[in-house]
């Protein structure tokens, strides 16, 4: 029973369009992740999510991507296991009600509903170099200073 | 044909701890929807959207919500047709996805993700004491006001 | 509050390839359902849906179509509303959901998991030349007898 | 990357009042899974659904459980992954996309919604004790032989 109380986190983030910078973030966070042996739960697509898988990869992580369409074959390469909704946006929904927190790494609208369903919900939301002034996201700078109190908070 | 090709308005805000002023806001939009002969959807329940449900009545207007749980009743009783989803808060997509535009009036969490979705899938905000500094939000002090843009934006 | 408090019936079959006498059925029953005043809910697109939707507007019915995709134009010409998911084929929960009583005409594999919410969820469906078998549909032959027998269902 | 490419067999069943048969063969399915190394998916609470996660822990299978609800704790002890949805019923959809092949083991009619969305989708479903007389379902008697047909097919 090799991942059952695994903590599971959200990696949230945009999938186009992202800088070298946030790509390169995301990739830290995702190694970060999977160094404390956590799984981590993503959109599956391109960009942020990508990135974060890659690098959950490299520290040889689980990754999971929750697709919004309904072909699996949709999800990047680094993803382990795709969750295939057919559900669209609403998906959204699905990733954060099935993370224990969420980091959101940069990101336009699709981030901001998942940054909103997570405080909805009562569940923690990390943030580096996302949208600012949310109350209620914990700011970090640095991938591992987010992953740590992810964890500290996991606790 | 009677209300094919109405316009569809959401209109999204808090369901509980409302402020009399914000439901007195929200009562007046629907007023004003209703005037101008459009369909008020909403989430069904109560604060806000019990207040612009019951706004578009007193001008004989039609009311849709779109019920996050399972049993009909939960809708307020100034709705005319509940949507029986089911699906939680995933059925915030859905009022996204129905509605023409969107009015959010104050807002927690909830109105977040549903203001995130809108802007996410292209489709204009107007926003009255709402979350600030969003970029892309349409901002309007009164409920006249706001319904009147809403109805230039559709044209 | 002219909609309040109206029966609302779900009406299900496929949507390609229906035979006349299907889409004649279908029509007929749209027609009865509009005759007591009740609301038609379906699925929003071509054969039985637009059938049903094209006989309660005969009779000057109200129709609502529940759209799998994102697009409201994807709704058959006959719906008043339309109600645009983006969750693809998992909107046939929110029909079901809705309606207070099913009548399915003909169907294949999608009417199919319609019928089994419905009796899953604790709703009466009526069947005219569709499944057969199923335990807990009550096949009717004729669109009269269908809908007259939904409506003893729901007193 | 140790799951990436492995398939994903679905096992759909009734959650409550499963005779011992029953759970019995699902046990027996889950294990036979797990042997060739495949990964199980299901709707993660009792009955069917534990038993084969119990079967697929047996033989150090993985096991994803998708919760109707909003709680993980609700997924059954064998579950490795639970992807938690509140989606109510419509989460059935999303354990038929995400699942390469479906085998359906005893049901009721939330049983038979996934069948009917399996064969919507154009996904194989192997019936054991199940649904009879669905045009679609490949009927087999003994857990090893659906187990054979399902991976014969997915080749």
């Amino acid at each position: 029973m090799f991942h059952k109380n695994k903590k599971i986190i959200g990696v949230i983030g945009q999938g186009r369009s992202c800088s070298t910078k946030i790509l390169s973030l995301a990739e830290e966070v995702g190694k970060e992740i999977a160094k404390r042996e956590a799984i981590v739960i993503c959109g599956g697509l391109k960009g942020v999510m990508e990135a974060v898988c890659k690098g959950a990869k490299q520290e040889n992580g689980l990754t999971i991507g929750v697709i919004p369409g309904t072909q699996k074959e949709s999800a990047n390469k680094f993803v382990d296991i795709p969750i295939v909704t057919g559900l669209g946006e609403a998906r959204n929904s699905v990733i954060v009600r099935t993370a224990d927190i969420l980091i959101a790494i940069g990101g336009r609208y699709g981030t901001l509903s998942e940054i909103a369903f997570a405080l909805a919900f009562g569940k923690p939301v990390i943030g580096i170099h996302t949208w600012e002034n949310i109350e209620g996201i914990i700011y970090k700078n640095h991938p591992c200073d987010a992953v740590e109190t992810a964890f500290e908070l996991l606790k």
